[in-house]
């Protein structure tokens, strides 16, 4: 044994570093949960799931696809034996699913297929269903997407046939390309589903996409129903959604009553008359809950990439050799710390922020069951520029936490690749995030020209929060400011930056709408919703005197936030600097330098907090489930620990031995011998 | 059925596509497989590879890693087999490995473990083991990172300690930290390795990492050598490298006979007195190869990425519908092209850099060979910084070419997200990147202060490619340029901006040096690692004439090149306005949009011949293996054949029915029940 054991001062370390920090961890909790009880109700919920044998992960990344799905049922089967055990509320059991670290067929149930049958089934079909799909007495999917169409729902093929003798509906694929495709829930598991099919009425006038509830599987041997093809639609890239069976499913001519139309909305009359929705968007609340929720989860995914990151960048040390005869913690390398802080201050933002969009959605949801519709496109424009900067941001931020943790960050055992595999779709489902895009410059060019139509007075006032920015372009404001390096640290600052971004970003697009360059529909959306988060952070800033924290760990958060506002400023200095707002010709001093230099003293800053900030968020070894991210900090046993149990370490000499390597041993070596 | 057929139509854009080029294939696909001859080669090689049933895919997707690592094996032998069946030479072999696009523990005993060995053992030792090596004979790996240590060989822990009483060596590891680690090849396959270890001479001292050849294995039963644990290190993220046995090594007081240090450069006497090597940078050639050869091969990954993505996007048909009534191309919308042309500009740039580099490092060897070490220096700043750009750029292409491809592309019969996850790691092996930058920096400074520490006139001409920018410094050339949009046509104007940007960039690193910010390493590498990549494009535009091109050929393939040159600009705007090479203030011109527009005007003029200019990569169907990038462009029955082999569609009711899935029902059943 060398003087100094390089395991050993991994503890070492870590103690240290939670030494270090100056912040009460109840107090930093309690914010980021919203409140001591809804914490400990959390932690309840994880206690019970982490002591269950159930629940163990130790053997999950050896199991085969087929493993993952049986294994997948078998927890959800097991929370919801649970939740009758401990009489867990709806909220309780929701929390217990989110903390399974897993995508189970049982979320495109809750998420998808329940929503949408209670927010636009009739009366009488919610009479006889509502009950049973809550307790999961039938499970459900949501069919929409086709092999050939996704974003485009206007084109889908399926159709659903009136048939005015019976009464029925008949569901059809015509084609091909009109099977159901990427369905979660269907390939195995659902007994109902939701279809998306387009509604032709007597004379075959063909009325677009409507929704059916269907039976797909029988209830007494789970056989798939006679008329219908199903299959799962096989392994998904790096292994993500392997729990989830993402079916197929082709329908020939099958009947369904008429009842099963999802008709709380659009309507079909006994002798096949379309009775038209009120509104057209009544039926959008659905999809604006799951990009809301979007928000939260994205923000909870980066504390875990954060967490994991400073934790093995605190007890991992590589390369120069400081006074203490030590090589330097990683974390202490700017190309390191540049890296993962600003994951930390992604996550404390959605978080928060999610709590904000999830009391705005409730406020709308209320509106629209009394049909009030006004909310709705301020929501929309929102919601698709938020689910696009949290889910790219989020897959973005668990490969750069992954990557700077060097070769053991590509282990399976560090955990975030699992996490990465399966977030990566968020960029595309729940809305295609480039397609999405063109909505949110759509909307914000539309508030742009509505403001300029009207008198200026009246309308800096009714402008919405997800355009307030637009309010600088009303003159005499007009001015652009001016800024010294010392003003970076005041929050306003990047504010105002970030929203006269927006503001000159979404002229710049008006005025040049004729002939667009081929991504500035990218860049306009994300300085648009920039602007809108910016603000909303300078709200959270404003309010953290009334959290319960001291005014020392409010300076603290404080600068978590500004982290975020700076950053962000950094990432968009092409557009500050080509429209002048920042401008590097007004003599020696270079703007971009003071931001990137305040970046650096916030970062420097906040190092001491790190751990702190990061154990707030609460997880546990069990949650994580990440040996570079142990909550001791003994990274090197915790790796040693898992790799014992590799299926390959079963036997000493593997069976390609026999079948092919000393197949080729022998051959090499009888190449070898003439020349010896 | 419908009256127009999504699937039908698939068939018919790929063949009208065809049609549309201008270019003829052999040309194009002369040029970038270096000359007719080495493409019929490839051609040949590869045939015999898709018709062996050894070689076959179809299984591959839904394989255990277990049997990845099985089937591996058995195609490395099948490889060899051939060889020999076939006599092909040494190149038409790896040709044959580098084709099956699978991670190879052999690549390992190829690529590190043989050219160290060959580089670096004494001529006894050479006779004794060099043929062997080459004809597989024994199977080797190479041992160097440690649990504890990777960037930082300097403070590896395993000792060789020489016992001058039995002129042996002892292998030891005396800690946890001190267990090799990630070593390919290791876990299960190799028999023997060379290891990177301390040498300790009598008296105690240690003279730091030196390589010592040991044996692992038994060749007679493939049984662990006694003193040394092995095994394998366990999955990867992503589901990545399986099939390599990335393995650990703990070796207990482990005997070598003297003879088995590596000692060409640097010995030990008998009596233990250490002889050191000529030239400390001696044994550096064979990693500088390995750089080198990532050049080349990460330009055909991201062949491959373009490939598969410009045939999906051509076939693709979703969402605004055209003059003909259909859907539109999903190429044809700005916010798709702008993504996935450039990939094709990226692998056309790196597989004629490759070429240049693999000659440049022919060179060098045999100047090394001769003890020349004066291209060293210069080769090592080149391949540092190509290998970052190459592997981070390669990285991020494989994934925009994924995201492009909407849900479909998450799918693992899309083909890219394999290529993703084996790709991951090339930012952290063969030197993380970010620890690379600095090396970048450090050469780059040097001849910043090197060429302002002497007279100006020698020494401009004595500037080497990797630093050529720095003439811009030199008064009076010292005034900067001013462009307009037209002047992006030309390759040279973004070649001087980008030589422009290192140069500023340099000299303002130098003067900050200081008091850096945190990402200053990262921006200074790029910037001179792409004005080198722009230099070297202005060549390969010029000598387009000498490729037997036609002149309409010339003018399309330079497009493809300069797209590479304008996007590079694009990416580096914010140095190029805040040093004001580019400059806003100047009038109502807005020098960012001329640089967008020429992107976008290049693109869409590339856009009929971009299925021309991705069949000339000649990649065969077996070679992609993607159902999304089929040649007749059949991606929907591409899709439908390979979902129908997925292990749970061989049975209607999946085991979890009983177990999980029943039970759910009626538990949900029963607590429904009472409501109704
Ligand atoms: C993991 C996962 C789970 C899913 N679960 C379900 C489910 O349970 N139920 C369900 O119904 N569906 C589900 N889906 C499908 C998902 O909703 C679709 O993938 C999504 O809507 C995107 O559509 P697409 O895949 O057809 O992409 P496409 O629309 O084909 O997009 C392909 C490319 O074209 C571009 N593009 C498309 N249209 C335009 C346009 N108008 N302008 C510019 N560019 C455009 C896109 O940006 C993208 O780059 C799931 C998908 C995934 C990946
Ligand atoms: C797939 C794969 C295959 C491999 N195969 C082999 C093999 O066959 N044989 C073998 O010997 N090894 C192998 N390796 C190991 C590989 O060489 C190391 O992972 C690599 O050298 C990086 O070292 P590390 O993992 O210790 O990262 P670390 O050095 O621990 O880096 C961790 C983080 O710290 C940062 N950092 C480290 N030092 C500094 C510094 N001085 N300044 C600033 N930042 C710093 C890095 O940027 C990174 O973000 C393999 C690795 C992988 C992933």
């Amino acid at each position: 044994m060398s003087a100094h054991d390089v395991n050993e001062q991994t503890g070492v370390d870590m103690l240290k570093a939670r030494r270090s920090t100056t912040l009460a961890l109840d107090t930093i909790r309690s914010f980021l949960h919203n409140g001591e009880d809804q914490w400990e109700t959390r932690r309840k919920v994880t206690q019970i799931l982490e002591r269950d044998a159930v629940f163990d992960k130790a053997r999950r990344e050896f199991m085969s696809r087929t493993e993952r799905y049986t294994r997948g049922m078998a927890l959800t089967n097991r929370v919801y034996e649970l939740q009758e055990l401990h009489s867990w509320t709806q909220h309780e059991t929701s929390i217990a699913i989110a903390t399974l670290d897993e995508q189970l067929p049982i979320s495109l149930h809750n998420v998808a297929f329940q929503p949408v049958f209670m927010l636009q089934a009739s009366p009488p079909l919610l009479a006889k269903y509502s009950d049973l799909i809550a307790t999961k007495g039938i499970l459900g999917c949501y069919l929409q997407t086709e092999l050939g169409h996704g974003t485009n729902v206007s084109r889908l093929e399926t159709t659903a046939t009136f048939i005015p003798e019976t009464q029925e509906f008949e569901i059809h694929s015509p084609t091909t390309t009109s099977s159901k495709w990427w369905i979660g829930g269907l390939g195995k598991t659902a007994t109902h589903g939701v279809v998306q099919a387009k509604l032709i009425l007597p004379g075959g006038k063909d009325f677009g996409p409507h929704l059916f509830f269907v039976q797909l599987r029988s209830m007494h041997d789970h056989k798939v129903l006679p008329g219908i093809k199903i299959g799962d639609i096989g392994p998904k890239a790096l292994g993500g959604f392997s729990p989830t069976d993402n079916g197929f499913a082709v329908f020939d001519h099958v009947r369904i009553p008429k009842e099963h139309m999802l008709s709380k909305f659009a309507q079909v009359t006994r002798d096949g008359e379309y009775v038209k929705p009120p509104h057209a968007k009544l039926s959008y609340g659905g999809m604006l809950y799951i990009r809301a929720n979007m928000v939260t989860s994205g923000g909870w995914l980066m504390a875990k990439a954060a967490t994991v990151a400073i934790r093995y960048a605190t007890v991992r040390r590589q390369g120069e050799i400081g006074p203490d005869g030590l090589e330097r913690q990683i974390i202490t390398y700017p190309s390191v710390y540049y890296r993962i802080l600003p994951i930390l201050s992604h996550a404390y933002v959605f978080i928060r922020l999610g709590k904000t969009l999830t009391k705005a959605f409730d406020t709308l949801a209320g509106n629209l069951s009394r049909g009030d519709t006004s909310l709705l496109a301020e929501m929309h424009a929102i919601t698709s520029g938020l689910k696009v900067v949290v889910s790219s941001t989020g897959v973005q931020d668990l490969e750069i936490a992954r990557r700077s943790m060097g070769g053991h960050g590509y282990s399976a055992f560090a955990g975030l690749g699992r996490l990465y595999a399966d977030y990566l779709p968020s960029v595309t489902y729940e809305g295609d995030n480039f397609v999405l895009d063109q909505q949110v410059v759509r909307a914000a060019l539309k508030s742009y020209r509505s403001l300029f139509s009207e008198s200026k007075e009246s309308t800096t006032q009714s402008l919405l929060p997800s355009s307030r920015y637009l309010r600088l372009l009303i003159p005499p404001t007009r001015s652009l400011p001016s800024f010294t390096e010392d003003d970076f640290r005041s929050p306003t600052t990047s504010i105002l930056l970030l929203e006269w971004r927006a503001a000159l970003i979404v002229e710049k697009n008006a005025r040049t709408v004729d002939d667009p360059d081929a991504s500035i529909n990218q860049r306009v959306a994300k300085a648009v919703t920039e602007a809108f988060i910016a603000a909303q952070i300078g709200e959270i800033i404003n309010t953290l005197g009334s959290t319960g924290m001291t005014e020392s760990e409010q300076i603290i958060v404080g600068k978590v936030y500004l982290l975020y506002l700076v950053t962000t400023v950094e990432a968009g200095l092409v557009d500050l600097l080509s429209f002048n707002i920042l401008n590097s010709s007004g003599g020696s001093r270079d703007p971009t330098r003071s931001v990137r230099m305040t970046i650096k003293k916030l970062c420097t800053e906040l190092l001491p907090e790190a751990i702190g900030l990061s154990d707030a968020f609460g997880f546990t070894d069990w949650e994580l489930d990440s040996a570079l991210g142990v909550y001791d900090g003994k990274v090197y046993e915790a790796l040693w620990k898992c790799v014992q149990s590799e299926p390959l370490n079963q036997t000493e000499v593997p069976t390609a031995y026999e079948e092919s390597i000393k197949p080729m041993l022998l051959r090499g070596q009888r190449q070898a011998r003439p020349k010896l």
